[in-house]
C-alpha cells in the first residue's frame, strides 16, 4: 500500500497521506511521494482542485524524528542530510503554493509542526471540529523555524510567536479566529464539506483560477504600486481568454456561459 | 446630472457616485470623474476629510462590463484598451491612498469586484448593516486580480483566497471580523455615523493627519529598521510645526489648543 | 529609587518602570535606563525570559512631553534633539525585538503612544482587564508615526489607521481581537498569569528559543522562498545542538530530556 494515495473524483484530485502508524510524518519517503504527486498534478489539465488529507488519528505530525536521528550517524553528524531534508520539505511547500490548482487542506485530529505548516501552506483549509494545531518543536528543543514561515504569513505576529514559543495547541475555533483555517465542521461532515468547496472551485473557469492563484502569491510580496502594474497585466491576459469573453457575454445576456475548457 | 457629485459640508467633502442605473460601475466616465475629483481635492487645503458613497441599490458593482466588451471591437481585441483601463483604475486607487486627506468609504447594498476594492483601498470604512462584499469576477471567468491587491493587504490570506476563488459574498459581521471595514451601523444611521467619524478626524490638526497618512502607507512597505529611521524623521518634521508646539503646550497647560490652521 | 528596576526570579528578569508620577514616560532618563538594562540582559546567559511592567496608574504614557518642549530652547528649535530622541527610542524598540530572550509586556491601566508601541514591540503581551490602549498623539497635533511602525505590524490596516487618526482608546477585548495582545486577565491575576507564561517559556530549551526568536523577525521580512532558504539553515543549526539531539532522543524514548544548559 502506498503511503500517499491519489484518487480522482472528476476534476478533483485527493492526495491522501496514508501512513497512520507514523501519523503521516513527512519522512523522506512521504516527501518524495508528495513531490512526485504534485509534479504530476502540475501537468494534469484535467484536475482543477486538489484536496490534501490524512489517514488515521492525525492529519500530519510533522517530520519523522526517528529518521532524522538516524541521519546523525553520518560523518558530519547529519548536517548535510538535514540541510537536504529541509530543502526538500520547503520544495514541497513551494510546490503546493505554486501549483496551478487550488489546494484545500482537510486536517483532522492533529496537525503539528510541519503538519501545521502544510495546513498554513495550502490555499484553503477546512478542518474537522476538534482538530488541534501546534508548532510544538520547541518542546523537544527544535524550534519550528520552517513551519513559522507559513504560519506567520497566515496569522498575526503575537499569536504566532505564542504558539511557537509555548508549543501549546490551539483548537479549531481559535484557528478560525486567527485565520489559520477557513472553517471547521463536525468530522462526519468533513468529506462532504470539503468536496462541496472543491466542487465550487472546480465549477469556475479553470484558466482564470490558475491565473489568479499565481497572481495572488506573486503580488502579495510586491510593493503596492508594483503589484498594481503587475496585476493590471494579469487582468489583460485574463480578459483576452476566449472563455472570459464568453463568460462576460453570458452574464450580460443572463444565461449560463458555454465554456470550451 | 453628473455621475459623480461633490458636496462639501464645512471641511468634509462628499464624493457621491451617482450612476445608480449602472450600480455606480467604474466606467471610463466614472474613473475620469473620480480621477478629476481626487486631483482637485489633493490641492484643496479647506478639505480635511473625504467620504466616498454611492447612490441607489449598490455602493459600486465593479467595472462596466458592457463597456469592456465593446472594447473588444478594436483591432487588437481590446488588449490596449484593457491595459489602459486597468492603469487608470489603479491610478484612482493610488490617488485615494496618496490623497493627503483621509478617505472614508461608506458602502451599502453591494460592493463587488472593483467596488470591494474601493472599500479596501479607502483608509476607513463604515458600512450599512446588510451590505454584501464580494470579489466575484471568478464567476464570469475574470479573476479579481487587481481588487485582490487591496483586499489581500486588508484581510488574512486564506480568507482573501476563499473570497476570490469561490466568488461568495461576505456580510458586514464577517467584514468587520476580517478587517475589511471598521464597523457597520443600521442604514438609517449610516450618514450620521460616517459624518461623526469624519468630524472627529476633521477636528484633529490637519497637517499632522496629512503627515501621518503619508507615513502610514510609506512605512508599512519598509523593513522595520528602515521604517523607524524614516518615521523618526517624520516625527521631527511633525514636532517642528508651530501648531504641534501649541498642541503640546495646550495639553500640558490643560487647555484647548489655539491652532492657526 | 531607580526609575527602572530589575528584579530576577530564577531565570526570569522583571524590568519594572518605576516612575509613576510621570506615568512611566519614555523620558531621556527612562530610555537610557531601558537601553542599559536591555544591553545587560543581552549578555546575561542566566536569563531566559524578560517581563516588562510599570508602576502606578499607567503602564506607560508615551514620551515625556515637558522634556520634549524644553528641547525647543535650542538654537535649531529642538530639531537635532528630537531627531536624536526618536533614534534612541527606536533603538530601545529594536533592542527588545533583537533581544535573544522573549520579552513579555505586562500592561495595565493605560498604554498610550510610545507606551502602546512598547506593547506592540514586545514578543508577547498579557494585559490587566480594563487596560486601555491608544496611539493618541494626533489629539495634540503629533501623529504617532513611530508607534505605528510597531502597531501596523501587529493589527490590520484599517483598525490601525482608525486608532491613529481618531486617537480613541481600545479596551482589552478589542486588543485581543485585533492581535495587539495575547490575552487579558483580572488585575489581581496579572502577575501570576504573566509569571506562568514566563515559566512556560523558561522551561524550553533556551538556545532553541533564541535561535527561533531571531529567525522569527528575520524571516518575516523576506520573500517566502528566501525565508525558506534561510530558515532551512536555521533548522540545521538547531539540529546540530547537543541538547536538541538529547531533546529528540528523550521524546522518542518517552522520557524527560536531560539538558545540559
Amino acid at each position: 500500500m502506498a503511503i500517499l494515495e491519489r484518487r480522482d473524483t472528476g476534476s478533483i484530485a485527493h492526495l491522501h497521506m496514508n501512513h497512520p502508524e507514523k501519523l503521516n510524518a513527512l519522512s523522506d519517503a512521504m516527501l518524495a511521494e508528495l513531490a512526485s504527486a504534485l509534479a504530476a498534478l502540475r501537468e494534469d489539465r484535467d484536475i482543477r482542485v486538489v484536496i490534501l488529507s490524512g489517514e488515521g488519528k492525525a492529519f500530519c505530525a510533522g517530520h519523522d524524528l526517528k529518521e532524522m536521528q538516524a541521519g546523525r550517524q553520518a560523518e558530519d553528524g547529519g548536517a548535510a542530510y538535514f540541510g537536504d531534508l529541509f530543502t526538500r520539505c520547503a520544495s514541497v511547500m513551494n510546490a503546493i503554493r505554486t501549483l496551478p490548482q487550488p489546494v484545500i487542506a482537510r486536517p483532522h485530529g492533529i496537525a503539528t509542526a510541519a503538519g501545521c505548516q502544510l495546513v498554513a501552506t495550502c490555499d484553503l483549509a477546512i478542518a474537522a471540529e476538534g482538530t488541534r494545531f501546534g508548532v510544538n518543536g520547541v518542546n523537544i528543543g527544535l524550534f519550528c523555524s520552517t513551519p513559522m514561515v507559513a504560519l506567520s504569513r497566515n496569522i498575526p505576529r503575537k499569536q504566532a510567536f505564542e504558539m511557537l514559543t509555548t508549543g501549546e495547541f490551539i483548537d479549531t475555533d481559535r484557528a478560525i479566529d486567527l485565520g489559520l483555517i477557513n472553517r471547521a465542521v463536525p468530522e462526519d461532515q468533513l468529506e462532504s464539506a470539503t468536496m462541496e468547496l472543491a466542487e465550487t472551485l472546480a465549477s469556475k473557469l479553470s484558466s482564470a483560477v490558475r491565473i489568479g492563484k499565481e497572481a495572488f502569491y506573486t503580488q502579495i510580496e510586491m510593493p503596492i504600486e508594483q503589484a498594481y502594474t503587475y496585476t493590471g497585466q494579469v487582468m489583460v491576459e485574463n480578459m483576452m481568454l476566449r472563455d472570459t469573453d464568453e463568460g462576460i457575454r453570458a452574464f450580460i445576456e443572463k444565461r449560463r456561459p458555454d465554456w470550451a475548457e
